[in-house]
């Protein structure tokens, strides 16, 4: 039953990186983590469930800003070391800045340059 | 000179994982990992280098093969903890089993499915 997360290589940490990708745009969203909880939950719900480092639990994404993920396909690299969600992003905002998604810098001659807009304040996103 | 590098939270390791996405498809190639060095030296080339884990030292994509990839844009994330490169990958193959991406393995049923094809025999991209 639980054969295809065997599969998986996991870190030391056991855990490993998971990209969520718009399905629609082709837009990467964000990186965060996974663990074996976050896939196998993942897989059951089809929401995009991670392992959160910092608060070292399961991250149910969205279930404080309600952006949460449908997750409509998920890939494995050649190494086992890396999933691929392909999801829907509810609300537009895959970042915790409150962008659209999280890789909003671009390097230009030497500089991070923020090329993205902030499309709702955070502290309107997330409870107190 | 190397503000932008600084800017950078490496892991205990030195290193962050770094994505190569296809330029016009939007098609996920692979996920490589990237030290200091690896990013400074895409910068000033414009091709894509990474640090090899398993051989310790850096690994210009393409060097063995001749797929190697041209960057067009680099991307950092919120986080300043992952890298995404655009990049237009020679030869059509990312993936060291031949295929045009890494991503070849879509989850169904409890089981990881390939279902990408290997376009070119791996013991003919690279040297014996």
């Amino acid at each position: 039953m639980s054969d295809f997360l065997d599969q998986i290589k996991w870190n030391e940490a056991g855990l490993v990186p998971a990209i969520a990708q718009d399905q629609d745009s082709g837009v990467n969203l964000m990186v965060a983590w996974m663990n074996r909880d976050a896939l196998q939950e993942t897989v059951e719900t089809n929401h995009a469930v991670y392992f959160s480092r910092s608060r070292q639990k399961l991250w149910r994404k969205g279930e404080e800003s309600g952006n949460y993920q449908v997750v409509t396909e998920i890939r494995l690299d050649c190494d086992a070391d890396v999933i691929l969600l392909k999801v829907t992003q509810k609300g537009g905002i895959a970042c915790h800045t409150g962008r659209h998604n999280c890789f909003y810098r671009i390097y230009v001659d030497g500089e991070w340059k923020t090329v993205e807009p902030v499309v709702k304040d955070p502290s309107l996103i997330y409870a107190k």
